[in-house]
C-alpha cells in the first residue's frame, strides 16, 4: 500500500512532522550512473521555500543516500535506501488543529480509519510525503534520459481562472518550466499567473490549478492491453498525488463530443517510409500501448484545503467550530505539484520500461 | 498484467474471435449465496444485439460457471473459474482488415509489441473482453449489496454535444437507468440521445459520450492514504476500460478553476450528532480514503474508432491504402460503457472491502 | 492465492469433481512455438489409469486450449486460457465420506476455514488440480528447452524403505525417467520399487517416496539475493506440491553435520580458461543466484492418507467413527509427483528467466 | 524482490559495509502498542560479539525508527520506516578479497548478475542484512503474542555431529533458549556443542547446524490450499536466510520412508468434545492449512564458507589463487540463524494473521 510499481518499485515512510521521511527504490538495474547532484537539484525544484508563490516551510530536502549505489553513484542492482530529515517542524502551528477536523483534509477519514486523531501536520496525508517520491523520481528520470532518451516535460497550463491564449500556448518554453515561478513556461503567461495567484494568496484563499504533462521518446510498444494499460497506470500514479482530482489523455473529455471521423488519428508514412499519425487526438497511446508519438495528458489539482478565511468544521467530540489556518501553505499546489507529477511520471515509465523487457518477444 | 485486483482478483484471458473468452474470480469470501441468474441478468445489459443503438453482433453471453460455487449458488472460497463461448465469429468482416492498420485502434502497436499481425476483430483489444469483467463484477455487486449495503449507479449524461439540461438533471431515475436503450436515465433526454445517435450512425459515424457514476453506501474508511487512493484506484480500473480517455472525481476539472473557500466540504452535525458533510465537492473522497458521502466520477469515452466512412491508413507494409468499416461497432462505446464501469467499479471497491478488513486496527 | 509467478503466472481454478479445471497462464511471451502434441504427452505422464502403481481413475486430461496461441500454436503474448473437462467423477465412492473427516486430509481444516463440510473427494485440495499445473510447466518446459536450452530431470530415488544401491546410483537414466513405470529411472531398482509398491498397496497401505531433480542448462545469474533466492522460490513451489512434507538443496541437510573446508565449493579454471567448481555441495546456487553448476534439489512426499485400513476419526458433528478408503486413490503419491515437480520446477525458471531479463544491467 | 509479504511486508535495503541499513514495514495495523525496548533486546539476541561462539564484529545494532509509531510506540497504520547505522565497519579484513572470489559465497554469481566486482564484507548478500529482518519479526512477534497468543519457539539441535540424546530431547526448555550460548536449550547439550564449536573454531573451521521450530498457538484455518500453502510460504521465508539448504515440517524427510498406516494423524474428541490430533507426524499443517496443534519444522544451515583454513580458488581475471579468512566470522552461522528463524517465521505468520482476516467467511 506504501509502494508503487512491479519491477522498478519505490517503498516509501514518514509523516511530515516526524524525524526523517525516506524510502527504498527497488528493482533498479545496476551499471547506471546516477548523478547526485542532479538528484539534489531536481529536490530543489519540488521543495518549499522558494519563492512568494510557494509554502514558505524551510526545508533543504537534503536526500542521504544509505545504500544501492557505488562511490561514484553506480547503480548496483540492490536497492537504494535513502531519507530525508525533517529540519523545519513547527509543530505549535499546528496544536490548536489536534482537536478538530480541517475542511477538505484527511483529519477526519485517517481518524475513523486509524482511530488515531488528528495529527499535527496531517502526518502521513501530509504533502511532505511527496519528497520521497521525487528522489526515486529523479532517479527513473536519469535512467529514462540516459538509456531511453526520453524526457519529460510537465508545466502549468493555468491557474483557477488564469489561462493560456493561444497565442502563448503556441510560444511555450517547456524545457525551461522551472527557471519560471509559477511553472508556466511563458514569460507573459507566468507574470500573470503570478500575480493572480499572490492577489488570492493576499486574500488568505488558495486556487485550483491545472498542470500539462508531455512526454517525449517513448518508444512504440510500451504498456499491456488489458489492466496495466499504459494510461491506467498513469492515472493510477498520477491520481495518488495529494489533491489531484482528475486525469484526461490526448483529447480527453473534449473527446467524449467529438465523433470518429473527427476523433481517429491517421496514419501515413513518409517518403523515407517512416510511418507517422497525421493527428494526436489520443495523446499518443493506442489500446494501453505507446503509438512512438508524443504521450499527453493533464491534472486537474483542487485548492488547498488549508485557508486563512474562517470556514465551519467540528471537533472530534462532535462539537461546532471554525477553523482559520495559519500554517505555511501553498496557496497552489499545482506549482510544486508540477514536479511531483514529473517524478511519479518518470517512475511509471521506468517501470514500464521493466516490465516491457521481461516480456517482449523471446 | 491481466489481473486486477489485490485480494479480490479476477483475471481473464480470451480473444473476440476465438473459441472462449472467460476468467477466474479469486479471493471471494466463502459463504455468500451467489444469484447466477441476476448475474446472466447483468450480463444481458451489456451485450450486444440488444438494440439499435448498439452493435448487431448476436452474442447470448452465456456464462458457464466450472468451479467455486456450491449447486445453490453459495460461495466456497476456492476460486470462481468461468467460460463464454464465442457464438457469432464472422471473421469474413475483417478479412480484408488483416493486412492494414485500422486507425486509432490497437493493430498498430500490438503488431509492434508482439511480432503479431492485426488480427481479426482485434483478438485481445477487444471490447468482446469486457465481458468477462461483467462476470466478475456481477458477483462483486452482489457481494457488495449484500454484505455491505452498497449501490452504484452509472449512465449517460452525454452523447456527443447532446447534454442534459438543468431540468433533466434533477429529475434522473439514476435506479432504471437500464431500461432506458441510451442508458440516460431521463425519458425526454434518453429519445434525444437516441435520436441523435441513430442519426450519426446513419451518417455511418460514431460518437462518444460521457458516464456519470454513483456509489451510495461505502462505510467512512476504505482506501488507502498513499498510491492506493480509493480514487486512484478507481481510475486505474476505469482507465482500463476500452475507448476511455479520461476521468475526474466529485467536481473534477471545474475543481482547477475554484478558490479553497469554494471547494472546501465543511463538516457539520444534525441535532442526533451524526457527522454530515455540508457540500461535497470532493465526490466522498478525502486523502484518498471514503468519508461516507457519496462517491461520484465521470467518465469519457471517446467515439468508437471504427466508421463506416473512408478513412486514409496504411498496409502492414507501409503502403498507403483507405479504409472504411463494415463490421458490426456500436456507434457510441459509452453506452455498452455503462455496464463495465458498473463492473470495474463492484471490482474495486470488492478489493477495497477485503483490503480494509485485512488492515483494520486489531 | 491461487496464482504463482511474477511475471511467467498461472492461475488455476477448479475442484476435483466439478464440471471441469483448468487455468490462465499470462506473462508468456509472444513468438515462441508450443508443440500442443508434446503438452498432451506431459499430461499423460502425470494422468492416472496409467499402470497399476497409481490410481484407477480414468481421466483423459485433454487440454482444451481457448486462447493465447495462434492456430499453428505460436504464443501471441496474450494469456493462455485452458480447460480439462473432468469425465470420471463418481462422487458415491465418496459419499460415505462427507460427513467425516478423513486423517491427514485437508477436510478438517477446510471445514474449519471455509464453513463449508468435506467434500467429495477433497474438492480444491485433490491432487487432481496439479492437472493445471502440468499444462502450465509443459509450457514452461518448451520456453526453457527452446529458448535457454534447459532441462529438467525428476525422478524418484526412494520409495518407503526401498532405495538406491551406490552402484544403481551411478548408472541412472535420467532421461529416460517416464519410461519406468516407479519413475525410478534404473531397470532393476524399477522392478524392485514396483514390487515394494504393489506389497504395500495389496496390504491396503500406502508408502512415502522420495523425489530427486536435477535441472541442466541455467545460466549464471538467476535468482535474488535476498528473499526471492532461487532456491527459495523452487522450495516455495514445490511446497506448494500436495503431500511435499521437506526439500534440500545440494547436500542439503547433510551439510548441517559438515565444516567449511568439507562443504566449500572450490572453483578453479581449465586450460581455456572456463570457469568451473571443483565439488557441487551446494547444488547449483549460492547466495540464492545460479552459479552456471548442476542444479539440485530432493522432495519428500508423505505417504497417500486415504488407505484402505480401518483407521480411527470423527464426524463433523464431533462423534467417534472410523474409516476405511474405497476411493481410487494411488498407493504413492510421489510417483504421479515426479511430473508435478518437474511442472512447478519449469514454472519457477520460466519466471525467472523473465523476472532476471527485467532487471539485467542496462 | 526484497520485499517479503503480501499485506504485512517487510522491504529492506544496506550493504554489510555501507553507511546504515534498513527497512520499511508495511501493512501493520494502527493500535498496536510496540514495545521499543523489547525490539531492542531481541536485536541483542541476534547481534555479533556476544559471546566466544558467534563473529566478534561489534555492533550495537541500535534501531532508530523513523515513522510509524506514536510517542508511546503504538502502531499508526502507516509505514514503520527505521535505520540501523554500520558502526564495526573494518574493510581492510577484506581489501585483499576484493579481486578474487571466495569458494561458496556469492561473489561469483553476483560478479556475474550485476556486473560489479566482489566487494568488501560481501555487500548485500552479507548476513548483516537479517538484523533488518529482525526489526520487522521483533514487531511482528509483539503483535502475534498480544492480539493472537502464538509464541514461537526455535533453537539448535544439532551442531556438526554433535547432536542431542532421547533424554535431553525430553528435557529441553525451550522457552530459555537464549540463555544458552549455543542456543540449545538443555545445558549438557549446550556445554556440548559449545565446546565442540570452540574446539572446530580453533581449528580455523567451521560447522552446520540444525535449527528446530516450535509454534504454539496458531489458530486452525491459516494458509490457503494452493500456492500459499501455510508451509510453501515458511519455507518460501526460511529459505531465503543466508545458509539454509533445506526445511522439513513435522516428520519431514522421515514420512518419505513411511506407510500412511504409520503417518497419518488420527482425530479424536476429548469427554469435553474438543478436537485433537493423537499424533501429529504432519507438523501442525494439513492441506496447507493450520491444524491448531503445534507446528514444527526444522532447518539445515550449512557451515560458514569463510574459514581461517587456506582453500583454493580464483581471482576476477581467471587466475589460480589461494585464500584463507581472517575476517570476523561466525564459526557456526546456525546459532545467530536461531534469531533470523525466529523473525521470518513471525513475519510469515504476521503476514498469515491478516490475510486470512482479509477472506475470512463475510
Amino acid at each position: 500500500m506504501n509502494s508503487f510499481g512491479r519491477i522498478f518499485k519505490l517503498t516509501t515512510f514518514g509523516e511530515s512532522h516526524g524525524e526523517a521521511i525516506g524510502g527504498v527504490l527497488d528493482g533498479c538495474p545496476s551499471g547506471i550512473r546516477i548523478n547526485m547532484e542532479e538528484v539534489q537539484r531536481f529536490m530543489q525544484l519540488r521543495r518549499p521555500g522558494t519563492s512568494s508563490l510557494v509554502s514558505p516551510r524551510k526545508e533543504e530536502d537534503t536526500v542521504r543516500i544509505l545504500s544501492g549505489l557505488l562511490p561514484d553513484g553506480t547503480t548496483t542492482g540492490h536497492p537504494i535506501g535513502f531519507i530525508i530529515e525533517n529540519k523545519d517542524v513547527r509543530s505549535q502551528d499546528y496544536s490548536s488543529l489536534s482537536q478538530l477536523y480541517r475542511p477538505s483534509h484527511a483529519d477526519y477519514t485517517y481518524h475513523h480509519k486509524y482511530g488515531i486523531p488528528p495529527q499535527a501536520g496531517g502526518g502521513r496525508a501530509s504533502a511532505r510525503e511527496t519528497a520521497v517520491r521525487c528522489v526515486g523520481g529523479a532517479i527513473a528520470l536519469q535512467m529514462l534520459q540516459q538509456k531511453f532518451g526520453i524526457s519529460i516535460f510537465p508545466y502549468i497550463c493555468s491557474i483557477g481562472e488564469a489561462t493560456l491564449t493561444d497565442q502563448e500556448r503556441s510560444e511555450l518554453s517547456i524545457e525551461r518550466t522551472y527557471s519560471f515561478p509559477s511553472r508556466c513556461p511563458h514569460p507573459e503567461a507566468d507574470k500573470r499567473f503570478s500575480h493572480y495567484l499572490l492577489k488570492t494568496a493576499t486574500q488568505g484563499d488558495s486556487i485550483g490549478g491545472l498542470v500539462q504533462c508531455i512526454i517525449k521518446g517513448v518508444p512504440i510498444g510500451w504498456g499491456s492491453p488489458l489492466y496495466d494499460k499504459l494510461h491506467a497506470r498513469l492515472a493510477y500514479a498520477i491520481l495518488s498525488i495529494n489533491a489531484t482530482k482528475g486525469i484526461e489523455f490526448g483529447d480527453g473529455f473534449a473527446l467524449a463530443k467529438k465523433r470518429g471521423s473527427e476523433a481517429n488519428d491517421a496514419m501515413d508514412v513518409t517518403n523515407e517510409r517512416a510511418v507517422f499519425f497525421k493527428s494526436n487526438h489520443s495523446g499518443g497511446i493506442q489500446g494501453g500501448i505507446s503509438t512512438g508519438a508524443t504521450i499527453s495528458f493533464r491534472v486537474a489539482f483542487k485548492p488547498t484545503p488549508t485557508i486563512g478565511i474562517e470556514q465551519e468544521s467540528i471537533t472530534v467530540t462532535k462539537e461546532r467550530t471554525t477553523i482559520k489556518g495559519k500554517g505555511r501553505h501553498d496557496p497552489c499546489v499545482a506549482i510544486r505539484g508540477v514536479t511531483v507529477v514529473h517524478a511519479m511520471t518518470a517512475l511509471v515509465l521506468a517501470d514500464e520500461a521493466l516490465v516491457s523487457r521481461a516480456t517482449a518477444p523471446l
